[in-house]
């Protein structure tokens, strides 16, 4: 919707993180870490499958479709799964993966803020954005991690790299991962997926490839995912896999010429690329703001109240750059070999980088005349 | 389905000539050729719409549920449409696209062997394919552009660029667009669409989005098209551009459980990536081995006689270098103005390049225990 | 010396920053300051010429043979030359480049913390270098460019180019200008060409190309330069720009064999680049370290005292990645045409940023025994 | 003088070599062929020296200062001299170099059609000149590779692959190595170290750096350097590896200023680069345009007869993008296991590329007015 060449997809970025894996593996054992063959396998297939467990577009459908059935869970059943298919084959990266394993820095590899995946993405995101300042010096941080204490470290020579990576994050989250269009066309999704199972829940005929009718007209929960019970006859997590942006957007096409008006408008909005107006703010947007939309909406669209939040989405958003949190800090091993956090072992004050930035955010439809 | 990275699409190839016509055009002007504001932006739109009448999976449609209909004059009809909506503004344009300009350089820009869409799709296909002997000097070539008697022309200082994209071209051909497991893909694609119209045609139920829906249970001609009759109550062309991969994605995901045993069998093997095993071979296939192999599939699947064509599939691949064709020729502009075709201007004996290869080959399920 | 890619040259980044400057003039010609073609083609020649007065190794340099004459005097007085032999065609350039051209913005462009030579340094060194994370946004920087009340600002959708673009460069510094191995080497050269003058005042014997011969037994002044006075026979200005990298290193690898014992030590040293072990610290290197080092050397080389300071050189080293100086500030434009520093500008508080970071080293001999 | 990029050097060519070696035994050991470790470092060594014995401006000084004595001899002496250093460990290195050890493809992967110091430079060279139809595909052909009788293969899947190598190297050699401003270069380089020999020879008085001035004030042999005999109180070899750039070039900065007409013309022309005009042509020039030439020559710079080879340069250059040698043959591999030349294995005929094209070409300096 907005880098026109950001076509990559997951399946590239888990063939990258386990790239990534095997040179930081190769790496730490130069330096003397012991990782048995067996480890570097399981950490590799931890990596391999941190990410299954998504959906089509992730984050719109944890917000609907999915309701509080976060990821992470996914793809721990599936791991759980192929660990049986596979004869208990995955029992160690299952155990890396959930960090129950003795070797607390293989968990840091797979998750952590200086974890493979991040190294990955925000490599990968910013060749395929063409947002070069994006770049980080994935292959240079990886020669310089260590272990100590049974922690992923980093060598004080990598502490430039390091500044360089928090900051590089944080320019991709708020110019490419919160882009102010990235976010008009997401939370657009999240009203077209929400439209369309309160219109099935109301048993209004609605067209949907036969994996996404199931998720809308079912309320799956965790529990149905855990014990993998059956949805419209087919297990929950066969239901979810098959699900992809294929069965989305083919019904988000048919739902523009939907009688329900809202259905309709929505979704002829997403497809057409005709996405809401956003306005972001570092303040929150006044109340006499938001009252003087509602009006022009209500007048607009005839549409008043309950189907305001169709029309008018207004939230948050935030990141901090770096999180200063006790378990999961990035560690820099000095000479001497003392470690001390990142933010503490930099020349410059890198306090700073910790705190979380919050801004707000409306969006409502361009035919509004608003200034 | 081989190169994972090759994820870019016809929006981004659009841009991309029209970037190279930008360059093109500036390089023409500055020596001194007329082009007209109104000509530069006409030919930058031949270009941006060039392919606008593809169709998702482009070949495979044209084979199957569009056959008969050239996406040429898809996209002339398009075109048309456009010109209406825009009030006469693309009517230079489609001049030059049909070669009905007196310009005819113009038109050459689009479509000759030196055209902008050549010189983009295979930079940004060897790119993204990661086979860097595809790369083209794009930019060089565009340099030494140049025009005699209403002829595109090459400078004789890009000879060798001219030669290296002949070649790198016909590497792009017989290793990435032709590679076998491409081809072996295609086929079988083709073969779930055929398979998927017959039982349409035949009357059985079938799951699929409604603009497919339309195309499978029509024969749709050049004329409907044309005339844009309705298809199930709307226009063919705007049910032809509301088709995309997802309506094709979505609707062979469900036809995996269908209840007819070769469209189900065609359909998992292409959505789980089990594709036939190919051979291709620069002589035709032994007729004792492709009875051999019927006979094999008879036993096998149960599957004879008229059903055949689903498991066996046979075809010749062709391609040449340089088609040395009297009204399509590269042309080379020598420092005495002397002009010559690229073939007998080089100082190697490029007629080599003008021959076209031919190869055979033949598609099975690997189930088949065939060496 | 330490990146062996990194050969590129002078010539080439003057390219460069005149390549950025032609896209910096072209965006705000867009953006509606009226720029003519004089004040282009000036602006574009003082930035061509910005580092014209750079002698071969151009610190070292500074610190020797040409002490006390800063570079860019040199600049200054070479475009005055160049003016005279093009009738005047300089003037405006070399207002631009020392500021006393009321369009204070296009000085901006040729120097001040953000301009085309920052821009262009730090992309080139980091390119070739091949530290990957140096990399700055310079085309999305320019984009962003503008100009109010005749200062060039950054629209606030390029802060986080901008953030980045400084702490790349603080990366750049402290990594690659500053590391440890090119500070050896640089400080090692200083001392040969500080050896070899003081030889050559001394009336010893010692081999040069005429034009180094030339500035090491004259103790050439800025006056020298700014009246062009001769030695040896030669105006100083000609004398000066025909010396280069040639000159140095042909007379370095002669003086491997000189008599004197400490510039044959110090010549071979850089030729076989047997560098100076050399220790960096955040703190004042101890007086006890220093005096152990000195009796050292003293004991091993018989060099002591007067002598000893080609042996043992302790010096600072500062960088600061934003200097906020009240005339060369980096402004940020917002959308309600408000501008601010970006150390204000920022999501977080960069005034981090400002702070000088001060470092310690030493350099001695490799030979001696020192922990 | 060309290409402003192309500052790379020999060493960095090394280094690379070095790095593709690693990978071409990497391959080969996976596909099972026996390279034992001391095989691979010493065929690593090798690749790594191969260039050493190559002088400043390479083929300018084999024909003039150090005429008679090809690199390649030096070469080996220089492995010699270090195996001498190194105890004996450089023994096998030079046996694989020289071809004399019973494993003929390791000195194939040193010295062949597809050794890796063709791979790399072609890289190389046209990275760092810009000419991206340079590029062959190093890696995909290092794949490729494979062992069979001892002789080094290409597996059939990497034709295209190096049939693109080809084409590209003739390309590289046509438009980089024999551009035409390269050649104008180096004739002129080769003309000045000629007239510097010469007035040396005759007693002139002349300045050059002391390493230079021994090989022009004597004619040093293949005997001098198989013997490394002293020439001026040094031992040849140890003179020769002394010798770089920086002492051609700043003997002939001096040399602008020398009281020969001829030397002083010479040398102010390459280093002001104002290079002699060059003509190249398919077909020998004519002898009445030749004489023309030479007319003016006389007339215009009075320099006739003996002196005017230094004014009017005529050659003739060739290349052929294939060398059909019997035991240099480029061999692919096919399923079958059947081997064949890759000139018959392609799909098209490639004896085309086996042919020798030969040009001639005349340069004279560009103050004649000459048409």
């Amino acid at each position: 919707m907005v880098y026109p060449g950001a076509n990559h997809t997951r399946f590239e970025h888990a063939l990258g993180a386990v790239h990534l894996m095997r040179s930081a593996i190769g790496i730490l054992k130069l330096k003397g870490q012991e990782i048995t063959d067996e480890e570097s396998d399981a950490v590799t297939i931890a990596i391999l499958l941190h990410d299954i467990g998504h959906g089509p577009f992730s984050h719109a459908l944890e917000s609907t479709i999915v309701q509080g059935v976060p990821h992470e869970r996914i793809s721990l059943l599936l791991m759980e799964q192929l660990n049986k298919e596979f004869g208990g084959k995955l029992e160690l990266a299952i155990r890396i993966f959930t960090d129950q394993y003795h070797k607390h820095f293989l968990h840091q590899l797979v998750s952590s803020q200086l974890d493979m995946d991040r190294l990955d993405y925000l490599s990968r995101d910013s060749f395929f954005s063409g947002v070069s300042e994006g770049v980080v010096g994935a292959e240079r941080i990886i020669k310089m991690l260590n272990v100590r204490n049974d922690e992923l470290v980093v060598e004080y020579k990598g502490i430039y790299s390091v500044e360089n990576f928090l900051i590089a994050r944080r320019l991709m989250y708020w110019q490419v991962y919160l882009h102010k269009t990235v976010l008009s066309a997401e939370y657009l999704l999240i009203n077209v997926l929400t439209r369309a199972r309160e219109l099935s829940a109301k048993g209004s005929e609605l067209f949907a490839t036969p994996a996404l009718k199931a998720f809308l007209s079912h309320q799956v929960t965790l529990d149905d995912f855990t014990f993998n019970r059956p949805v419209d006859g087919r297990p929950t997590l066969d239901l979810f896999v098959s699900l992809d942006d294929n069965d989305i957007i083919a019904s988000i096409k048919e739902w523009q010429s939907h009688p329900d008006a809202v259905l309709s408008y929505l979704s002829r909005s997403i497809i057409n690329r005709r996405l809401y107006k956003i306005k972001i703010s570092k303040k929150p947007i006044p109340e006499q703001k938001i009252a003087l939309i509602k009006e022009k909406i209500c007048s607009h669209f005839r549409v008043c109240d309950d189907m305001m939040h169709y029309f008018l989405i207004a939230d948050t958003i935030s990141n901090s750059a770096y999180n200063q949190i006790p378990n999961d800090k990035i560690n820099v091993l000095f000479k001497n070999n003392k470690i001390s956090d990142i933010a503490d072992a930099s020349d410059i004050n890198l306090s700073v980088f910790s705190e979380t930035v919050r801004k707000y955010f409306i969006c409502y439809p361009k035919e509004l005349d608003i200034k």
